[in-house]
């Protein structure tokens, strides 16, 4: 997947959003295209999992951000989903309560970076502070401009300590949230899925763009790399985030656990128990 | 699944462990109707959490508790796995850590009830401090003997706030046990799952049945009931446990919750933007 990896010289303008780079398929093959690679990722999560009981410190982060209705929540489902739950530390980042705005913006996302064997999955992230942080003035320039080298030190911590950062941004085009914020306007059982401040945020579209370009072209770093994927098609945003995911995997060379026991003498204790 | 419920002068050693109440097909006639289930399931699971966006403050406790091998992993994955995994709150308690022992035993528990509109899973829980506690004398008599009112009371509190707490003890045979041990000892890809301990636990086989029969006992209340699943069969176990799940979602008769907003001034909005 290193076509969808931010390179220099990146101009997110410049991205097609209805693109499916390195998928030469259509919708009506993506789902099996999909179920494959969940068999395939479930099975290298169970050895990643299993070299974690053994010592191996690695974990896996994944940062999802995404305008509104980009598809968070349903890489969430469909592909974080086809792995076994307890190897999954999921956190949603709302906006920070009043007692998390009495520390540092990293203090709360620091306590959820994952354990051992873990893929940690941020659903939005420490990325809100330089996005909408910066749209909506929600701390000084000077402050805001601290942040991203803050975040460098912080991910390059955890490259440090054994974690593969994979840093995603699903990204769509605003005639595409029209049409899926209208489908929720739409549907009652999608009602509880909107919310007006998705329009307020809307109207800034333009803002957010630039925050996203400005975030992307600071923090792309050899330590946490950012992925743009294209996702005005869901199946394709899908699949590109799901082999995001094998390709971490694949990258640590993963086998099984030799046993830290003798084998035989375990054999005949059960035998005689 | 009121046949699995605990009733007054229920005995652990009647049961049959290979048994399956409820279900009159076999094994091959599972998987479709575990995937049907699957599929109410998730449904039910989407209207629950929504509600909760919209105020309602109830929330789901499933409680596992077993023997080693008896399932429980295959049941957070297979069941618990095949709904939304930003609606569910998974917690593995091992052994407590010293930090954990300065505290009272429920303290860490409590940390991980479930929020609002979540379904809150306990692999293990509070009950092995009156199960393996008793068993290997862990804590004087006379402390554990105080637990199960301790435990009452502390599920009587979540029971008060809103909570549904199912209660699960998947119950197999010593000689089911036997064969499961021994296939993980002939299988590399299954030796990370094999603890000697296991082996050290199963010697005390008598002494776990005799304190799971008590902690039912003293714990079985209309607040928090416990279901004993026959889990010879692990088929049987995972469409037991996910109709548990179906039920207690079905008693809270669902339905998508209202806008909360003006949906033709939100669709103006949205088409001017």
């Amino acid at each position: 997947m290193d076509l969808l990896r931010v390179k220099k010289g990146f101009q997110l303008a410049g991205v097609d959003t209805g693109s499916t780079p390195g998928f030469l398929g259509k919708k009506k093959d993506s789902t099996g295209a999909l179920d494959e690679g969940a068999g395939v990722f479930s099975h290298l999560q169970e050895m990643f999992y299993a070299n974690s009981r053994d010592g191996d410190p690695r974990k896996i982060l994944l940062v999802l951000q995404a305008m509104d209705t980009a598809g968070k929540g349903g890489i969430v489902r469909h592909v974080v989903g086809s792995v076994d739950p307890q190897g999954i530390q999921y956190t949603s980042f709302k906006a920070p309560t009043k007692a998390e705005l009495t520390h540092d913006f990293l203090w709360r996302i620091r306590r959820h970076a994952p354990r051992n064997g873990m893929i940690g999955v941020f659903d939005r992230s420490h990325y809100e502070d330089v996005l909408i942080a910066r749209v909506r003035s929600l701390a000084p320039a000077a402050e805001i401009e601290k942040r991203y080298d803050q975040i460098n030190q912080f991910e390059q911590e955890l490259a440090d300590d054994s974690t593969t950062i994979v840093k995603v941004m699903l990204h769509i085009s605003s005639d595409e949230q029209k049409s899926r914020l209208a489908e929720r306007l739409a549907r009652p059982d999608k009602y509880w899925k909107y919310n007006p401040g998705d329009v307020d945020e809307r109207m800034r579209w333009d803002g957010y763009q630039e925050a996203y370009q400005v975030a992307i072209d600071r923090t792309s770093t050899g330590a946490a790399p950012w992925f743009v994927v294209p996702a005005d098609h869901k199946w394709y945003a899908r699949l590109a985030v799901q082999h995001l995911l094998i390709d971490a995997l694949q990258r640590m060379h993963l086998d099984w656990p030799a046993a830290t026991f003798d084998v035989a003498a375990e054999q005949a204790r059960l035998a005689a128990s």
